[in-house]
């Protein structure tokens, strides 16, 4: 078994396995993979991901609750931003959410094209139930990082790291140099993520725009025990 | 001034400034620009890279020295391949020739359109060049990593690394993650860039094809002081 790594959805075409069955895990940490996380330990039934806007604010006018934001603020007509905090269990309990961010449900909807993987949500604070899932299921890996307007970014690839590192104790192998430089920055960071992260651009973004509790939530390990599975057939994701 | 980093020239839209007045050097350290850099040192007078092999088969048909490689090996037709050591003044000095690879060409194509910017040619063979030359131009810098098949390598992000250490010391600062990534990977590894390389997945592909002497002439700093410039007007390399 193998893990891997990419760091943009723009690159996701070069790193695509038409006949693949395999593990792609969609991460973005700063906040889509964890606000997602987030929602189903608060208890929503379910997540649409919509890669528009427009698909959102239709949602909204159909009468669903919709989580929809845009270059880290959130649009005026939805019920939610991007805050993994919003998503507290009396809003949401129950309900089923439509969801859409800058990054995240683009990175899931590049992914979708390879039909024959599964597609998993992942972030710091649900890791290690990503890494079980992963090892019970005897399949290669893919972390696909959302990054930011489809450039590069650390979290992302933090993330690929922490998760590569799980799985080479499960003796997956590395299978590229991607997956190998992500590895080498989660090791040269995990004992203090928050200073390594705090030259990311990101950071400064969520900084400047009031959101310093979000960076810690997103950061911290192991909160929060879902998995979020992207359901082919109800388009959606579910538990 | 800043300096920046693009992994992949499938991410160079996004990192592209279509109004920009910078300095983008290519780099495809395993092996096209450093064997650009080799056959300048050895006297050629001009180099016409171009990016399919039909059009280096045109050229040798129409009388040109011809350099043509793809996936590591020479194209049958072709005088020379993409090894920096085939190209010996004998052969070369004050020669015009015609050249394609795998990786590195394509990178130089699609810098050429963010039209108000200079190209030229970096590698560890010429780094202080590249990095004296950046200096007194008082422009911002982006390295242009050519990567394999558009994916992310490590020798690449490593050069991006190495000439961001140089430029951050003429008080450029780091303007994106991804430079700030290739920072950290040359940081970690420049007291030993060949054990940090024998993981890399273009390591093993040389190996198999049995140019390890490539490897250290490719990882050896400033052993050549050219520097590789595109002429607009004469769509060629010159010095």
């Amino acid at each position: 078994m193998t893990v891997d790594s990419c760091f943009s959805p723009a690159l996701f075409p070069y790193y695509e396995l038409k006949d693949a069955h395999r593990i792609i895990v969609i991460v973005d940490i700063f906040r889509a993979s964890t606000t997602l996380c987030a929602a189903f330990a608060a208890g929503v039934k379910s997540i649409r991901t919509v890669a528009s806007v427009e698909e959102a604010r239709l949602a909204k006018q159909n009468g669903f609750l919709v989580g929809a934001e845009r270059n880290t603020e959130r649009c005026d007509f939805a019920d939610f931003g991007n805050s993994p905090k919003e998503y507290s269990s009396d809003k949401i309990k129950g309900k089923e959410l439509v969801f859409t961010t800058t990054n995240g449900t683009q990175a899931l909807d590049m992914a979708l094209s390879e039909s024959g993987s599964e597609i998993i949500i992942g972030a710091f604070v649900n890791l290690s139930s990503v890494a079980e899932y992963c090892s019970t299921r005897n399949k290669d890996v893919l972390v696909l990082c959302a990054g930011w307007n489809n450039r590069v970014n650390i979290e992302d690839a933090l993330f690929a790291g922490a998760l590569i590192e799980n799985m080479e104790k499960e003796k997956y192998s590395i299978s590229s140099d991607a997956a190998r430089i992500a590895y080498d920055m989660w090791k040269a960071s995990k004992t203090d993520l928050r200073s390594y992260l705090n030259r990311s651009e990101h950071i400064s973004r969520l900084f400047r725009h009031g959101l310093d509790s979000d960076i810690d939530f997103c950061l911290n390990i192991d909160t929060v025990n879902v998995l979020p599975i992207y359901d082919r057939l109800q388009e959606s994701l579910r538990l």
